[in-house]
C-alpha cells in the first residue's frame, strides 16, 4: 500500500559527544521516508533548495522513494543546528534558518492523492489540514507535532488532532499538549480529541501504544553505542508506517508488530549520524532485530 | 524457599502531590517483606525504637513474616521525611533521623543463618558484609545501595559487590557506580566486578535484567493514579526475590518472571502511600496484574 509523507528535507549540522556531523542530511520526511522504504513504497512531499546536493536525493531514490514531490526551489534548503548533552537526553538548538521551507505550501500531484497510509510529519498544522484536503479517503492518517504549535497555534493544531488515526508524540509533547503529567491520563485525555490511537516517544525509555482496547508497551533496544539520536523519532514513524502498510491489516496485533518494527529502524539510526544507520541496512537484520525485541522481552 | 532481608524499619513521613503522610510505616526491609510474603516465607531483621507502634509489628507478622530479628531497642524508630515533585520523578529527603538505626550491628539467630534467599537492602558495606559472613552458603544473594555509600564507603561497597549474585540498583546509581552513562554499558561494567545479574531500576520506565547471556526489559505497569513511590524499589526486590524462591529456579526464564513478579509488587506499592497498597492484595490480584503485564508487552 501506498505511503505517503509531508514534512521536512534539511541539513543538518549535529554535535553529539560521538562528534560532530555538517551538512549532512537530515529533516523528518527524509528520515521517515529512509525507514518506511524498507517496507513499502514511499512518496516524499517536501521542498529543497538549489544548494541541496544531488547526491541526497539520488540516496532517496534509491531506496525506491518517489521523490518527484520534493519541490526544488531557489533559495536555501533548510538547515538546523543542534548539540547534544553528553546523556543525549537533552539538546540545544543552534540554529533554524528556514529558507525555501517558510513558504513551503505543498500541492500533492495528481498520483500521490490517492495515497492509502499519509504522515504528517512535524510542519505548521494548517499545512497538516491543507494536505488531508487533498488526499482522497486515506486508510490511515498519522500526525507528528512540537512544542512550537502546541504553543503557538493551539486551534489549527486542534482541527487536525480531529481528523487523524494517530498521534505519534513525544513524552514531553504528550504531557503539554494533554496537560496531565501522568502519561496513561495523557493518553486518555488525547484520544478523547480525535485520534483513535495515541503513541508516547520515550527515547531511552522506549515507547506506549494507547489504542481502542489496548495499552502495548515497547522498550528501546538497550544500545552499548548511541551516536546521534537526530530523526529516530521520525525513523519510528517511518518503520511503523511502513510495516503496517506492508501488512495492510490495521487489526490491533499489527499495530503491536508496526510499533516493533519502528522501534527497531529508530535503534539503527540512533548508532550512526544522519541516516548512515539505515544506509547498509537489509531487511535481514530489521527482521533479525525485531526477533532480538521478542527475546529482549517475552516471558 | 526461605527469604532473608537484613535493612531498615522506619517511620516515615511523606509528601507527593497526592496528599502526606506522617508516622507510616515505611523502610526497606518492612517493604521488601511485605511484598516477599505473597511469595515465601520472610525473616525481616532490622531494629526499632520503643516508639514504634506495635501495630505495625502485628501487621508483618499477619503478613507471616517472622518478625523476631526485628530488635526493639531503646529510643527513636528510624524516621526519614520527604517530599517529592509534581512529576513524582524527584524527591527531595526533608530530615533523616537514624535513633536506634545508627548502631544497627545486625547478629543472625541460629535459626535464620540457614536463609537460603538474602536481601541485603540499602545500609552500610560493612553491615552488609557482616550479614553475609553469618549467612551459611546461601543460594542466592542480592543487594541495594546508593549514592550516600557509593560516594563514602567505595572500598567497603567494591567488596560486597564483589560476593553477591544480584545488584538491585536504580538507573542513577547505576551510572554513578560504573562510571557510564549508557545503561546497556554500565551493566557490563558492573558485571564484571562481582554479580552476575544487574537489575537497572528506571522507575516509571520499568527496568533491565542483564543476566548471563540474557537483557530482559520490562515496563513499568502505566498506572493511571500514583500517589506515593515510596518503598516500589525495595517492593521489586521483595516481589523478585521472593517469586524467585517461590520458584526455587534460578534459570534465565525463572529471573525473567521474577522480574515481572517484582514490578507487578511495585505497581501496588505506587497506588496508595505507605504499605497500604499491600495491604488488601491478594495473590490472585498479583496473578491478573501478572497476566495484564504479558498483554501490555506481548507482540
Amino acid at each position: 500500500m501506498s505511503v505517503l509523507v509531508v514534512g521536512s528535507v534539511a541539513l543538518d549540522d549535529v554535535e553529539t559527544p560521538a562528534g560532530r556531523a555538517d551538512g549532512v542530511l537530515g529533516g523528518a520526511a527524509s528520515y521517515f521516508s529512509v525507514a518506511a522504504s524498507f517496507f513499502e513504497k514511499v512518496r516524499a512531499v517536501g521542498v529543497v533548495g538549489d544548494d541541496f546536493p544531488a547526491e541526497h536525493l539520488e540516496f532517496l531514490a534509491s531506496r525506491g522513494i518517489d521523490v518527484s514531490g520534493i519541490a526544488a526551489e531557489r533559495g536555501k534548503t533548510f538547515r538546523w543546528g543542534g548539540v547534544y548533552s553528553e546523556s543525549l537526553n537533552e539538546r540545544e538548538t543552534r540554529f533554524t534558518d528556514l529558507g525555501v521551507f517558510e513558504a513551503f505550501a505543498p500541492k500533492l500531484a495528481p498520483e500521490h492523492r490517492c495515497s492509502e497510509f499519509v504522515f504528517l510529519a512535524n510542519i505548521h498544522p494548517t499545512l497538516q489540514l491543507q494536505i488531508l484536503e487533498q488526499v482522497e479517503s486515506p486508510r490511515f492518517v498519522a500526525m507528528d507535532t512540537m512544542n512550537f504549535w502546541i504553543e503557538g497555534t493551539p486551534a489549527e493544531l486542534e482541527r487536525v488532532l480531529a481528523r487523524v488515526d494517530a498521534l505519534l508524540i513525544n513524552d514531553e509533547e504528550a504531557r503539554q499538549l494533554s496537560g496531565e503529567h501522568n502519561l496513561a491520563r495523557a493518553a486518555v485525555a488525547l484520544r478523547a480529541r480525535g485520534p483513535a490511537s495515541v503513541i508516547i516517544k520515550r527515547g531511552e525509555s522506549g515507547c506506549l501504544l494507547f489504542g481502542p482496547d489496548q495499552v502495548f508497551s515497547a522498550p528501546a533496544y538497550p544500545l552499548e553505542v548511541v551516536r546521534d539520536p537526530t530523526g529516530a523519532g521520525d525513523c519510528f514513524a517511518g518503520g511503523f508506517l511502513g510495516a503496517l502498510a506492508r501488512e495492510g491489516d490495521l487489526g490491533p496485533e499489527a499495530f503491536r508488530r508496526a510499533v516493533i518494527y519502528g522501534s527497531v529502524v529508530a535503534s539503527f539510526c540512533c548508532e550512526r549520524f544522519s541516516l548512515d544507520g539505515l544506509r547498509d541496512l537489509s531487511i535481514q537484520a530489521i527482521e533479525s532485530r525485531f526477533d532480538a525485541f521478542r527475546s529482549l522481552t517475552r516471558f
